[in-house]
């Protein structure tokens, strides 16, 4: 039998798993159905990686990976928040926390607490590597809408305005990919998909 | 417009999300669906944080987090080949590197070589890192089809000593895990689910 420090690493894992049901507004670039939150999260960490040079200088690569990895757990409970929608961002925060209470309190201890404090690092949204995760999370539903034809914007009446709103964490912490969102906003606001 | 270096990570970040409709025969855990190979990466890095204290003491982690996300991207264009596929398995390298060459070719060259070293890395299974990631890639199968009632080995007709077999990375690399392992094996062939 396994001793009871790997028996709890597992039973986070496997719950971890559940991830891979929680769908999100955002369409994958075929247009064939919603991105579910697990492969969105292996998609922003080949962003990180990808895009990694965008950051400020002394930014902790590993840190960001981390992050990204660990951002959207809490969803297992909580579920996916759709960004445009103001009524469900008032409970939010309250459900992800009870959420992070439980996932996270499934692990050993001490890593119950450094998990949870990834998470509790990108919420914050203070450190270079957080604001740069954060940043990304944001860039990377647009390129899916960009490439989906619309995607989630199309579907749920969003506007200009609103992407720009969306897109600032992108203009702040990545001025050299601003220049792909004004495009984007530009040609999908000329199409008539957003309003 | 963005210039051409952006224009091409996009690129390559565009086709990367085509790893999300590649099927794997493990299913998720509550059985619904077959895993894809993107969500499939992402559950293998949180393994990789999870789990990294069974790895070696100098193992650098934020390698084995970069080799664990992209190396399963040449799948877009060469599919998954099912571990016990004898036939399918002495066409796989040739597919796979063809398939490098094309998807880590839609970066700058500098990124390209970069992404193709992960790649190459984790195929040669060389390096602690590489070690690591490749146990745990046995390894998270195993556990999906522990969490399934039996997974891919029930409907492969797949026995004790293809899966003991299949396991030997994990028995060397990631001993103190192995317990699992034999659990699970024993449990499965108790029930008739291996032969």
């Amino acid at each position: 039998m396994p001793d009871e420090r790997v028996a709890r690493q597992l039973a986070f894992l496997a719950e971890a798993d559940k991830l891979k049901t929680v769908l999100r507004r955002t369409p994958i670039t075929d247009g064939s159905r919603a991105e579910n939150s697990a492969e969105h999260s292996w998609h922003l960490v080949l962003f990180a990686m990808a895009l990694a040079e965008y950051g400020p200088p002394l930014m902790n690569v590993r840190r960001v990976l981390e992050l990204l990895t660990v951002h959207d757990l809490v969803e297992i409970d909580a579920g996916d928040t759709f960004a445009y929608d103001t009524t469900a961002n008032t409970t939010k925060a309250a459900r992800e926390l009870a959420a992070a209470e439980r996932i996270f309190g499934l692990l050993p201890v001490d890593q119950a607490a450094w998990f949870r404090a990834c998470w509790d690092e990108f919420e914050g949204n203070v450190t270079a590597e957080a604001k740069f995760a954060n940043a990304l999370d944001r860039f990377q539903a647009l390129v899916l809408n960009m490439k989906s034809d619309g995607g989630s914007w199309r579907s749920h009446g969003i506007t200009r305005e609103d992407v720009l709103r969306r897109m600032e964490p992108v203009r702040v912490q990545l001025p050299q990919l601003w220049p792909v969102v004004m495009e984007v906003i530009e040609r999908f606001g000329a199409a008539g998909v957003l309003g």
